[in-house]
């Protein structure tokens, strides 16, 4: 007799129905088809941790702001491709505060969510120098932007960060970038799916790399400022969020308004290039794209090509947005605490029913909380382990499907609320019951 | 002494300063920045016929659909990568009631612009079968899409229809299609530039062609039954909007908001693929995207990496748009009659200044007044009529620029109103009397 909710053989047999042999091999979406239909079939509410959904309302300067643009008409108008005037300025003048980095209103352009912001980017980089066609993924990351490097038809590189921190992590780079094929190196920080923030000790080894083998960095801001740890919120004032940007000119920022601001259903990116590079003339680049700088190959061969620009109004919420939080009238992470909130007493419950978390340290210091973090369970695989807490009614993504080497799940707190937390108690009590170490 | 309002001399420097050697060779967006500039320093109102951007206020019913999803919270949730279901349905059914063609929702999916739809079908259409990785482009046509073309980094080839209208269209085709190594033929229909529409014999020859050589024909509608020869505008009730789709079941419809509702700013389009061949499996294709048919390719692997989807609250507005038009709320084509009017008036004030219709038939019809029209004058390359126009303050582009081999300009009716029309006849007069024939 146990305590699982949904029988072991329903959940083996779901996931042969959903066309999955197991979890490592499965994406975050057939995971959502599994639970949707396992809560249909067995009138069940999971405790959904698969899906980094924003789980809060967006911010309501953001909407008042797009409705007035509707109402103006912007509708009827192509957007410019390089953007509207005032997001731009916004979107420099919030790299300053928050990042104490200068990078001109010019190099930069909005996109179809970082999504599109991340495939131009990798279309651009990887035809710079042609001999350098291949991209390095710090891992664990983002499953999809390998997909893009797939769909692209272009190589890459990847490797596990967690035992390459600190020091260690430059001879590991070296060892790929002395292939000669690179043309960039990627990551996110805060990192999807660990939760593991460079250090910047880790942010100068990456930046002195990348000016010596005369490559660019592309770091993924789709946490911006969401390292709970010290407090980047006020406008101008140090700490600031660390960045690559201080230690090289080459690289390019993503920042999106999907996570921190509850903006993902409008899409929209910033695509940030340093000023050092926006305006470089590249041989290879040119042959390609007929364009003189990269900035331009960017903006008006690949932007214009894969969308003709972005959304009309969605420029107007954000740009909004931006000013709030740049003049001080909103605080940057006001409701992105929530996510830390709920991450410490989902960490609680977990590891005080014996789970661990997987990756746990930045340098000497614990990881902190927010969208994300890592856990695992003795004797289990991570496929193991997420198939076994599906029958708990809780659900995650393996690490092993995000590029990880370790064994252990990805937990996302997105969309449980703190209300829903002693619902998780019970069923991690339960698994702890019927699993005893 | 000329009636000219700029000298030829600063026309010239002016192009200079720009870096555009003559009109064939300039972007369209390179003619706007030529006309602010010399319009800001001669303090002259131009006459615009240079760029299609839509000239009507967008519709009421998707601005207020659009809001009402705003206020709903539509910002905060990921679209789902195969669209809001009700624009799909009303999608299927816009087809049903005004081109009487049964395509099935599941096979509509919104792209960001019809630009994101067209660069994915080519993508797709390119690598179903490798040996098949070109595309052909029935001329004149739209240059960004030939840039596409060269982004995406495959093959295209191009020929003007003028000299193959009727039957001598299929010959032409079939000297392309038998080099074996076209993928798709792609046009507009209405055309941009010409507004040329392929008559029922020409698209049943291309059906016929595509249905031969096992081809997929990629037909842009982004000009949606703006042919006001006939009215296309009654849901469910003949005449229908002519299409391939009645000859061929090889086929991609792209469906643009942009013109027609005036919607161009929220970037929506519907890339529509006939049910016969959207769960097809294409061998090749599933290699190069690991897809098992031509639909999954296109949403999961394309849509999801190129930009996650279209945002959110365009897609009400639209679907409630194509919703009041399918239940009779709203005419189809109430709006963008108004074009049609402004076409007729100026082609009367071209042709009454000695200017003559370089596209000026479909079989023994005349071409319809729309969006575009076509114009020659005897003497004038396009490039040097162009170029003399803007001396009296109208500016336009030209055919070469669009693949034509033809002499001669487009002139869009866009962007200037019927209380224009008298400017426009000065300034012509003025240059007739300076061109005397």
């Amino acid at each position: 007799m146990t305590n699982e909710l949904i029988s072991k053989e329903k959940v083996s047999l779901k996931m042969k129905e959903c066309g999955v042999k197991d979890l490592d091999s499965a994406t975050i979406r057939d995971v959502v088809r599994i639970a949707n239909e396992l809560q249909d079939e067995n009138n069940i509410k999971f405790v959904r941790m698969e899906m980094g959904v924003p789980g809060l309302a967006p911010s309501q300067i953001g909407i008042n702001a797009e409705i007035k643009a509707a109402q103006n008409n912007a509708a009827q108008f192509y957007p410019m491709l390089e953007g509207e005037k005032e997001l731009a300025t916004q979107t420099s003048l919030l790299i300053k505060n928050f990042m104490d980095i200068d990078l001109s209103s010019k190099n930069i352009a909005p996109t179809v969510g970082s999504m599109q912001g991340a495939y131009a980017a990798f279309m651009a980089v990887t035809a710079c120098h042609k001999e350098k066609n291949a991209v390095l993924f710090i891992d664990p990351g983002f499953p999809v932007q390998k997909t893009q490097m797939d769909v692209i038809g272009k190589p890459y590189y990847t490797f596990d960060i967690y035992d390459y921190r600190g020091e260690k992590l430059r001879d590991k780079l070296k060892s790929f970038l002395d292939k000669g094929d690179i043309s960039s190196i990627v990551y996110s920080n805060p990192n999807n799916p660990t939760w593991v923030c460079l250090t910047d000790e880790e942010l100068k080894i990456i930046g002195e790399l990348a000016t010596e083998y005369d490559i660019i960095v592309i770091e993924d801001l789709a946490y911006f400022g969401m390292d709970f740890r010290k407090d980047y919120s006020q406008p101008g004032k140090a700490p600031f969020i660390p960045s690559v940007a201080k230690y090289t000119n080459n690289y390019i920022l993503l920042i999106s308004s999907s996570k921190v601001f509850n903006y993902a259903g409008q899409r929209l990116g910033l695509l940030c290039v340093s000023d050092a590079i926006a305006n470089k003339y590249y041989e290879d680049l040119d042959i390609r794209f007929n364009a003189k700088t990269l900035m331009y190959a960017l903006v008006y061969k690949l932007i214009y090509t894969l969308s003709s620009g972005t959304a009309h109004t969605p420029q107007y919420a954000v740009a909004a947005i931006f000013r709030a939080v740049n003049e001080g009238k909103m605080n940057l992470l006001k409701d992105a605490h929530e996510y830390g909130k709920r991450a410490f007493l989902a960490k609680k419950i977990f590891t005080d029913g014996g789970f661990r978390i997987v990756y746990a340290k930045d340098g000497d210091q614990n990881v902190g909380d927010g969208f994300y973090f890592t856990i695992g369970y003795p004797g289990f695989t991570g496929s193991d382990l997420a198939q076994e807490l599906i029958s708990y009614g809780i659900t995650s993504i393996t690490l092993k499907g995000c590029g990880s080497k370790k064994e252990g799940l990805r937990a996302c707190v997105s969309q449980i609320g703190q209300e829903e937390m002693e619902l998780l108690k019970l069923r991690i009590d339960n698994f702890k019951a019927d699993h005893k170490i």
